[in-house]
């Protein structure tokens, strides 16, 4: 059951002229299951993205990064489920490139022009066959519409699809957002997450593309941490068609250029945190702000050593306020002078403890009711600066060992 | 249920002479539970130890670290169980001087001369009264033959005593090495871990003994971790009596340095281990060998990710040979210039995966065939030089979080 998160409408997923996403089964790894998306992207499609930082990052992975430095004119990508194509070495490599290829004759393009993706097991052979031969039903049953069936195609482990939309009005023309994205375990992205795909009719200068999906990403799906492991296979891509008819933006600090990327970081934030929402097992969403840094990078130290924290995870499933836990964890984030006096703890607005010991004031009874919430707002005041950064994290329950102990079979 | 480990018997622990040990209930957090144990040494008993790096250190181990310092002759320990004294300010401080000063008391000897340690939970008031009004019951039972009660007196949710004795000719004199450690959550010891205590009757130049203290430290208790939670409250303290008769150790590299150093790791490396053998739902216990590094650095980051993930740790509760969740923390661990080609997996003697992908050789049934022991050696080769080292751990269960969910309760 995610947190607080339902499953999009697909109604009021605006489609993006020039995308064009089709869906079919495949029988990548299970049979009757929808594990092969193909986006289709018209001529002048600007695109960007970002990868995982895993050194055993996938072969697909290290195909997109290629793809993209030759600076190729990108028109399709291909995404399968149930083998993520990982610790597959140059074989691996060669059943990636073959999926291309095997595209390539089917749309009449260059195997340089697509985009691989793959997500599931590790260090099993792609079956590349079997994708090569679902590739015409999916062109077959491509469609601007059709971004709900997409957010539903690249699931694993999710239990819920996850699609976001928005617009706005740039230079008098109305600008959309859209985009889908999925998890579900080995979620602390570095760089990027597991597959997110965000594309908009906006018309933006190339050279801006680069920059702007490191930035999106970096204050959203760089932001959430589920079980601390970077997949082999995080995949950010960022799609601008250019249709909207907009003046084309030139600048991200421009009027136009804020009001887009606010537009676009609210759908990447909402698609992050629904990861998160929909992690293995997650029965909480949990914000963990942490301020009063000397800089950002020791609020984030200090906020993913209280996300990674399997005591701390362990007493947010059980609703406990062992809040001693938290500041254990604030404890050994690795900031070597850190004084225990200046530390404060609340949770949501119950202030917890005061200049590193229990606030005097606080009552059990008060943690405990914000303990038992959905959504809860742990903030941590380091007391030694003016930084600060936010993370978003789940709790660790049965229902994660569970899943994780059984996912192959 | 621990991985092969069973209670010691009392009778195999050799009494160090010197030294007495005293257990009693005195209700800290619970009643009808030996909750508080005194350690009397003879004057000239040499101690030294090593405490947590978490920053949140408890109150006891900035006693500990202080009364140390001073370089008094330190004549007592008192340990609680039930209560941390940790995060708990200027006012955990004064308890824990409180503690030394009931103490000092009824020996007769300064505060300064006395060990102070805690261990339980964390942000709540240590009922020093309690503990005060316990000391003459401890006292009065204080044998030299007591470690086994000792071991059991320090216990939280360990589920078994751990104790190790061993003895030793030094210089035609028999020596002695005795300790006890406790775990068995929040165990990611950073220069030490929660709770050890190891005595030996060797004669010893007290130059030596702070070194000696953290190299043992360093090749035992700072190579386990279960949850990757470092406590607030890790302290491994060592204690020399001098009470053998040897000719003094004057250096730990002569002969008898050696021979003792061997025994002392020995007892240190088998309390460490029983920690993780007894860790908060264990079911495996698991060595973690990473060569072929640059430096033992880098070996120690690829071994903590593996040790650290919770999918590799689920993967081990459920004997599934789901490796290339292993490679996926060798590919996060951090080694930014990691180079996939020259990586080996093996399982035991099973060669998983060759030069970063999978061996055409392998097949899964030996993979499973190892996962389904109790006992499992993972061995990760980097290929990029001769470096390395090993850290033990143990998987993850439901029993983990059945255990930290209702911890307080």
């Amino acid at each position: 059951m995610p947190v607080n998160l339902s499953a999009p409408d697909p109604a009021a997923l605006h489609p993006i002229a020039g995308v064009c996403i089709g869906v079919t089964e495949a029988g990548v790894r299970k049979a009757n299951r929808k594990d092969l998306t193909v986006f289709l992207l018209d001529e002048g499609t600007k695109v960007a993205g970002v990868f995982t930082k895993n050194r055993f990052c996938a072969a697909p992975v290290q195909i997109c990064r290629e793809h993209l430095a030759n600076g190729s004119d990108i028109r399709a990508m291909v995404i399968n489920t149930g083998n993520a194509n990982a610790g597959t070495g140059s074989d691996g490599l060669a059943r990636a490139n073959a999926t291309c290829d095997g595209l390539a004759r089917e749309l009449g393009i260059k195997a340089t022009q697509i985009l691989p993706f793959s997500t599931g097991v590790i260090m099993e052979p792609l079956p590349v066959e079997r994708i090569v031969a679902g590739l015409p039903a999916a062109i077959a049953a491509a469609t601007p519409d059709n971004w709900g069936n997409a957010a539903s195609g690249i699931m694993t482990t999710d239990t819920i699809p996850k699609a976001f939309s928005t617009q706005v009005q740039i230079s008098g023309k109305t600008v959309s957002v859209t985009g889908i994205s999925k998890g579900a375990g080995m979620i602390r992205p570095n760089m990027a997450t597991m597959l997110s795909f965000v594309a908009t009719d906006a018309d933006i200068a190339p050279a801006l593309l680069k920059d702007l999906v490191r930035d999106l990403a970096d204050q959203s799906f760089n932001r959430v941490t589920i079980d601390g492991d970077t997949s082999t296979n995080d995949s950010f891509v960022l799609m601008a068609t250019g249709k909207a008819g907009n003046a084309e933006i030139t600048s991200m600090d421009s009027a136009d250029g804020k009001l887009l990327k606010a537009a676009l970081l609210d759908v990447a934030q909402k698609l992050s945190q629904a990861i998160v929402r929909d992690g293995e097992g997650a029965t909480k969403f949990i914000t963990i702000r942490v301020d009063g840094g000397k800089t950002g990078e020791e609020c984030r130290q200090v906020a993913y050593a209280i996300a990674h924290s399997p005591l701390v995870k362990t007493a947010f499933f059980a609703s406990d306020p062992n809040l001693g836990r938290i500041l254990a964890a604030v404890g050994y984030a690795g900031i070597e002078d850190l004084e225990q006096g200046g530390i404060d703890l609340y949770l949501d607005e119950v202030h917890v403890a005061k200049q590193g010991g229990r606030n005097p004031e606080y009552r059990e009874e008060d943690g405990q009711r914000v303990m038992k919430q959905s959504e809860i707002t742990v903030r941590v005041s380091l007391g030694r600066g003016t930084a600060s950064d936010t993370v978003w994290t789940c709790d660790l329950s049965h229902e994660y060992v569970t899943i994780n102990a059984d996912y192959r079979s």
